[in-house]
């Protein structure tokens, strides 16, 4: 395996969700702001916007909202980083030219959009020191979410992004193995490829809990995949003029 | 601005469609696919695939696929990433549980998994002295790249991803300014502040064209907002497992 700083960073990644008080300065949000931004963008559509959020209340909020997530109220930065089709709409109406991201195309371009700015900002964060959670359940309550931050039409929360600096770096949670997620040529299964990672995950979750919980990978996942989630998503983001074609 | 070698990096990506004939060494697949996959993943499920592609045919088809990008048969490698929930109907079935991914959320989810994962290839790619160009136009034929990497259901490509050794490094394409992209605690609309950057990209394009282009970005994002994108993208990703509820 080759190496260098930025390899390093990425394979240093771990979720951290507890925070000294340090604060984080305006110069390094506009450094990780501005490094991220640089990020591919289908069609350079740049389809996505940035919230970041000091006030307490609104953290707090947030922390209440994402389902009970105290880190989302301890950061010293809570990011929510949008889907953003409101530009584009203006830029329509300015040319008096049709408008519409009313396919699923168009959401999923502004979800990667989105998407490649934010891991951006999370590994640029952490080159600096600081580490970060992405936080999927600023989705639990989008209209409220939507509310606080004004959201216009076209705009919707992708996700959350928690930073700061962490007061503690604990073990990584090991990845699916190379050769069930990456295939040559054509996509392969491999039967028994995930009996060793079943294991590897049992003994995290066992040694991360005390034992309390030793349930491993799969497992987690056939339960995570129980029910349909979040069902309130689909009204929502038609409410913002997605999905309605 | 603070610097590094991660935010250099960042900060210097341009697409690059390009490529020498140097070919990319498997130990450098290895390297950037591993440090990717450390990338942030909603509830640990890891619900993308990468495949890799060097055969010249399959690259040529799908340079023919995507609209007619030469570079995607003229790159060493080409990546398919793909959201990938194929591993947890498995482990649902393993263990007798119900399984759905019908809704948006587990669509999205898959999405920004995919997303996080690319970002950090193309990202790790450009710190090993690559370059590369997203490929959005994977979309355009999804099931004949279904059929050709033999995708099974529940996994459905997100974007191609073109990587090689530059011939030259093109001038970067100028990003929507900070002021339009990052809100301080809620949404803001800056009535006049595109006015600059239309000039900006017209000036980009019409040196990049000899003068052919001058078009600004609001005109091109008017134009690109006009008609529903990929409208077969839907019962594609119906026949996947997808947007069933």
């Amino acid at each position: 395996m080759l190496t260098n700083d930025v390899l390093q960073t990425m394979s240093n990644h771990r979720s951290i969700r507890s925070f000294t008080d340090k604060p984080i300065t305006d110069e390094i949000i506009d450094t990780i702001t501005t490094a991220a931004r640089w990020a591919s963008t289908s069609h350079h559509v740049q389809a996505y916007s940035i919230v970041t959020i000091k006030n307490a209340d609104t953290k707090k909020d947030f922390a209440e909202w994402t389902g009970g997530q105290p880190w989302v109220a301890s950061c010293p930065v809570f990011f929510v980083i949008c889907g953003d089709f409101s530009r584009h709409a203006r830029a329509s109406k300015q040319y008096t030219a049709p408008f519409t991201v009313g396919g699923i195309e168009q959401l999923l371009v502004a979800t990667v959009d989105a998407s490649l700015v934010a891991q951006n900002m999370l590994l640029a964060a952490e080159s600096l020191g600081l580490g970060g959670v992405m936080i999927g359940g600023i989705r639990n309550e989008p209209e409220k979410v939507a509310t606080r931050l004004q959201l216009p039409k076209y705009v919707f929360p992708v996700m959350g992004l928690a930073l700061g600096y962490p007061t503690r770096y604990p073990a990584q949670k090991p990845r699916l193995p190379q050769n069930v997620t990456v295939h040559e040529e054509h996509y392969k299964h491999h039967r028994h490829a995930l009996e060793t990672y079943d294991k590897t995950i049992s003994s995290y979750y066992e040694a991360r809990t005390k034992g309390a919980d030793t349930r491993n990978w799969t497992a987690r996942m056939a339960q995570y995949t129980e029910k349909n989630k979040r069902p309130h998503l689909k009204g929502f983001l038609q409410k913002q003029g997605f999905l309605t074609e």
